[in-house]
């Protein structure tokens, strides 16, 4: 791994997603980066009745969305706001229903190399042990010069 | 396979989304149930604000709920809407950046059995022939009495 | 979860593999049932000639084959020997090039369901902290009466 | 896609697997390539004992690694003999038991780009028209000067 330590702090990608992303927070914030680490990242999706199907579940794109965003501040974190990594493959498993309150999501860099990134992440119900969805996904990193 | 051939029409199943999942027509109706067929069955999702990014990408996320939602009504159609289909596992390939267009999604399914069904989805920008994002997804299906 | 504990230990899963599954021994025995913990489960594969490309590489199809088997004996120290579950879906990202070395695969059951099991393998060269290849599969087993 | 026409023939394509990986012919020559085409290969993988299960199924292993051969070979056919390809992901449903006969596998690239190739493979049993088992793979080609 080129660097296992992170470059960029919460702070400085929460700036970064406000400023490059703010459509993610259309009809109200909901996404929050928590935490930061050595290859990792935490973030935290509000319980919001635009990520809910009718019955208070969340939906599966809901949970899809979060795993997406979840490896791309990871990576950002690692590689720094210049590089333009594009998603090239995403998994995922439906594990349970989650619970009707906010998703914590813990993602993780198996692999951070120069052209190619791959993690994965787990979601949580927030206070809950049990998984509701697991995803890994590849990223691939424009040549930076 | 149970059955090769669709037991719903295009109108009963854009009923049943209409009436079961309202929510997927927040802020505009986009989704529309263009053709079903034998194991198959065709949408068509508008180009629309909420599913774009800024410089007009058509967002991963939106197309990852595609198609989820192609796979849900092409299974569906082919036993009926009083199943509960739970998705278990989706796989997405992101291909190419798509148009400033609609998109169309053509989902087959490979496999109906009584517990489990699998399927494809293939993505194209309306009226190009490259594909844009192709998905494989698994479907557990409850017991029918 | 049915069970977070194992109900065979380390010698039942090789007693079982020796006598249900005696070809995975063909041309010397290579695999071993390492450890069994709560929804986990350790194995190692001998660095073998039957399993090497030339150049020493483990090939794909070898980490492929392992993290099958661990999932499957994960799944059977959890669930006991009488089922008869099959793979549905395996999902696999190759991150490194092995070592010319054994492979370990810890497996981990992230659910364990009356149908359905899903479980994920990291795969390392023996001694080496970086993982090689990452794996997740759903099983789906048989009723049980 | 660079190109949608292969650059090599089956005979040449049949040279290559056998200079440089003699191995897969271990214990009888199994793989074949039956036919190449416009970002297409088609394999077939003869029914023989070391690809079989007590009972005479075809092992999920060797359906894997018939998978991986077919994306590898339909790559190769199109980029030239030259290029060193690595698989970086796989992802497999199995559908159906086989049957007691040869497999047939169809692959198609669905992407060619300078960095990353990605394909899918069905596999059908020998004269039965039901898929038993469906891959997507993605493959990272060096830098060609």
């Amino acid at each position: 791994m080129a660097s296992h330590h992170p470059i960029m702090t919460r702070e400085e990608l929460s700036e970064f997603l406000d400023r490059e992303f703010p459509q993610i927070h259309m009809g109200g914030r909901t996404y929050f980066v928590e935490e930061v680490g050595p290859r990792t990242a935490r973030m935290r999706m509000d319980y919001h009745e635009r990520h809910i199907r009718p019955g208070g579940t969340i939906s599966g794109p809901a949970m899809m969305a979060l795993a997406d965003l979840a490896l791309y501040v990871t990576l950002l974190a690692h590689i720094g706001p210049v590089a333009l990594a594009v998603t090239t493959s995403l998994n995922f498993n439906f594990l349970r229903k989650p619970e009707h309150r906010a998703l914590i999501s813990d993602c993780r860099l198996l692999k951070l190399g120069k052209r190619l990134a791959v993690g994965e992440v787990s979601i949580f119900s927030e206070g809950s042990p049990d998984m509701v969805c697991h995803a890994t996904g590849t990223y691939s990193i424009p040549d930076r010069r």
